[in-house]
């Protein structure tokens, strides 16, 4: 069921240590089949070295397990939240890179300072604020989706405009139309990450990008005009 | 004599370096046999691509050596202390890893900033106090050992539930329930230490995580109702 | 058609991930043949293990493609101006290195702080001002590689004396006698650009080195009477 | 003639790239034969991965070159100035790796913050003052190893207790017994630079080791009584 997904999902899962994105089992990439209303994602606590693409769970959107035999990913509930809400979106990471994580637990939002970042983020990546100890009780994985999804709301930002977020002292989730889409933009968000920081320690009062720096940059490479690459 | 506990003390061994977390011989790992009331520690300043598990040696509770041809670990006696004051400890590592270091050289404690430290660790990483002029003197590996233990006691941690401490202008010692686990702990360490110094960077007036979502991640990978991994 | 060259400028580009300046696909290097007129640059978006020496076009100084079945890359009417205005210049490098990209993004020179700097760079490496929305709308990569040739002018500096520039906002470009002394260029500012924000990082007022130092390790390497290496 | 010399000095070079410390050939490693008054040194400006042993160059201690076809380091007359100087010193090495030049790029000491440090320099590692204008032009090399003498006899150190220095907007020296040994402490010098660079960042106010502390680390390994290692 799902063998061409399977593969993607399990090939995005191992993108992440590849990519210096996980230290040991921290992170986990899911992708969805829009048509039949199913994703896949990693199993929880699995090293990734001994991860096989059919050990992914395969799932339905009100949680039920439809395939697999190991449990699914902790935050399994978080990327069910974000896929019902948001329904252009097609594949989920989560980790606790480094980078990511210091803003997450600063509870601070990247300002966009630059084109790295504009070229694939329109804007701010936003901070959420945190759960209080009633959602955290309640159902923590499934309240961190919503306190996203919340974000974006308030803000009104598209996740396919600004693909990640930051989930206070906490860590990054990153989407994208699919499964890899979401691993390329986890790894931007890392290195947007550390140009960030080391501009503000350059210079305390550093500015943002101009707006229309911000909009050409991302035009240029996602609006109708795009230019970049071989289109 | 104790084939499979060197085999397993030489393996984590091993995995200092392969985990980036070790210059030249800086670090060791010890294991213990409750039953026999033996542990296996590293020889005393071998390369280790040069180390070999019938290198390791053996050990008793009293400090005397029961095998092995060559020198143990300059620390050895702090690794003993530990065993002594703590039961459920079965492994311990020692390294000079570059971010703990700055840590312990600040004389400070880790902050608990996020979930990746809580996952792990139960709250702050504590610092030691400095032993005295005295205390250096006359039994300066022991008395390392001592003033972890005296740490732990004043702040009444569980070396289980908080796995790891700072010995003050030195470096960092992580417990585990075996030598692996102590492994895992010293490379969580790091890389908690790495984060918590870059939070503070991104915000001088960074706040800890919220009790609640401390105990949440502690309480989600350890506690009686732990649903982390495949259980 | 210019195969040596293509050649040259193949292996150059490949540096670039070689050396850990480039993510992705960002980074661009070009080498011109002035006798005839033409340069060669890499395609747009084209990811560094899949390119081939073919995949590169080749372009006049009116920006016409001469032959190539990929589009060139979107910056290369900032190349094209630089390869017009300075006919000293061989070969161009554009990347989006983290350290050169924090000092582009605070807008902020390099100062001078010490030899590793000076053995290359004859004096601060320059922040360039940013562009006018006007000038982004009206011809972006063009008007990037004009306000270069500005700031270069209005410090009379002389690219390959100061064979580097960050533009504002933005990130590195290098210029060199071909690409491979671009690139090597490139590689040398993002290690000197980490050495001057880490000098910072220990001393608030840190000063540049003396000009006569500047001057000697200079002249050591570029001058009349140059004596290191093998001459 | 010196065939042994030769390939330990080889190998000590080669282990220069291997341990991160150099950039293409931007370092430099010499060994004497004390008994022949000839040492042996890297030619200038010739890639680490095209050195062979037969390239390095033996000069005598007036300077006149002995053997080899290359022409020496351009650091040859401050190596030569530091053997005359110091009898014990069996090798030398210059290097421009990063945190080193940091701190003397801000002209700063480095302060014994913790026992890494003190297992291997006895106290804080000096930084030289500038050379003066009449200096650098009159001899810059030989003039650098003459202020680095001058460094260690105002302080009062022994250049086999603090085995490294750094000169001023420059980079690092280090000794040893031989040419393996300075190559050591380079790497130590390095990380050490690294901790107190992190060790200050936590701690604007950050305190030295207490003396008995560093006394303690550096008599465990190279004192009388030292009992690190397999002695």
């Amino acid at each position: 069921m799902l063998e061409a997904l399977k593969q993607q999902v399990y090939e995005a899962n191992m993108e992440l240590p590849k990519r210096g994105l996980v230290t040991y089992t921290w992170g986990n990439v899911s992708g969805i089949d829009r048509d039949k209303g199913l994703f896949v994602i990693k199993p929880s606590g699995v090293e990734y070295d001994e991860l096989k693409p059919e050990d992914l769970v395969v799932l339905d959107l009100d949680g039920n397990i439809v395939e697999g035999k190991l449990r699914p990913s902790s935050d399994t509930p978080t990327h069910l939240e974000l896929y019902k809400a948001w329904p252009g979106v097609g594949g989920i990471v989560h980790t606790h890179s480094t980078e990511a994580v210091a803003w997450a637990q600063a509870g601070r939002s990247i300002p966009v300072y630059g084109t790295t970042h504009a070229d694939y983020f329109y804007g701010d990546i936003p901070c959420t604020r945190g759960l209080t100890m009633q959602e955290i009780k309640e159902a923590y994985e499934k309240n961190t989706g919503l306190v996203i999804i919340e974000t974006f709301a308030n803000k009104e930002l598209d996740p396919l405009h600004t693909p990640g977020v930051l989930c206070e002292h906490h860590g990054p989730f990153t989407f994208g139309k699919d499964a890899a889409a979401a691993v390329y933009h986890a790894v931007v968000l890392e290195e947007v990450a550390k140009m960030a920081a080391k501009t503000e320690a350059l210079r305390t009062d550093a500015e943002r990008a101009p707006y229309y720096l911000v909009e050409k940059h991302f035009e240029r490479k996602h609006g109708k005009n795009a230019y970049y690459g071989q289109g």
